[in-house]
């Protein structure tokens, strides 16, 4: 029980600065706490593989706040250990954006499912899975893409 | 004090998993995760005892979410062990609702005082408390079945 | 690794109570919170120090809620502690408000950073800096000022 406190621990913080990163923009440090062969999935299909794609998806990600403050929110964790020293982690997220106005709103809320592995002792995504909790996420994406100008269509969004 | 985190630990993935089971409708589950005397008590005045008035009270309160995603957001949880062994939690939570459209709202923000304890070695809630930040709570409840488009009296609510 | 995650869960029930003797009003136990000299800063340049000064510049903020319900939202802690023993923290930080309709609203995000030393057994904000996610929070709390219908300027807010 007492390593199950530890790992959780360390998981959440691990999170904490993981998501920083990538809030910051500094997209090669994100992607290194991925694993080599990291895999970035969506339920809605699309596919990030190895930290070059991941690096590549989050920039093109990025460009949809510009201008504004993106936080995500983690919430409700579960942490569990495999036998073989892998690590399953759950946990509820959310996105906030504040634009230059201080207006404050949200993307839909999500799930995101994690197998972590550990190399040279730090904890590492190999593979993570994101579920937004809307049927249909692709009218989302294009209100965003609507907001922000951009005529791409959802399809090639990640 | 490891004793201490150890225990904050498990209630907190306690919690996760316990508002899981309600958001993703089984709630058997997760009525099972209260003791068969189980009390869920809100500021307003409804009581639910035992967990046939749980899964009936959560089954009305689930129906005003009907093709909406809802979600409980859990924070700044504070965990205390009496010298019995029960577990005092309190936190603060609100509720976020993403309707069809991707539109995310969120319900008032609340305070959530449970009492836990310990069944065949799984943490159990014994009592519950809720306290919504809002005077009149009835004029939420109204708006939410307005929008659902029920007539009911906010007098029965779940 | 079994004394950070023991720090790890004393820290987050630390700010779970500190946070709420704030919502609550309770402003002299809240600045106990921090050292005698403690010292709580905004990026945007004001700047708290000791106690009294605190409960001075708290008292004055609170007052911008009257009548509505405030809560602050941690999220992704980071602790670490130095050789020295003090321990610095980050976390991300958003408020939400509730109105007497019940309707929720949010403040612009923000990071916290603190330093917190430890006083005869409790930890205590020895420092605090804050800084929001928007690039000219007057216009932020000029609205709100604007909301509560008070004229003063914003730049004697704190």
């Amino acid at each position: 029980m007492t390593q199950d406190a530890v790992l959780y621990c360390e998981v959440v913080q691990f999170y904490a600065r993981q998501m920083s990163l990538m809030e910051e923009g500094r997209v090669a440090e994100y992607a290194a706490t991925f694993t080599e062969d990291g895999v970035f999935e969506h339920s809605l299909g699309w596919r990030l593989e190895g930290r070059q794609q991941i690096i590549d998806g989050t920039l093109g990600g990025l460009e949809h706040y510009a201008g504004k403050a993106m936080r995500h929110w983690f919430n409700r964790y579960v942490v569990e250990q495999e036998p073989d020293g892998t690590v399953r982690t759950s946990c509820l997220a959310m996105v906030s954006v504040v634009d230059q106005d201080g207006q404050v709103t949200f993307e839909p809320t999500c799930t995101v499912s994690d197998v972590l592995v550990r190399e040279n002792g730090a904890l590492l995504t190999r593979s993570r899975f994101l579920q937004h909790d809307t049927a249909d996420l692709t009218r989302v994406w294009e209100g965003r893409l609507a907001d922000s100008g951009a005529t791409a269509s959802a399809g090639t969004e990640q």
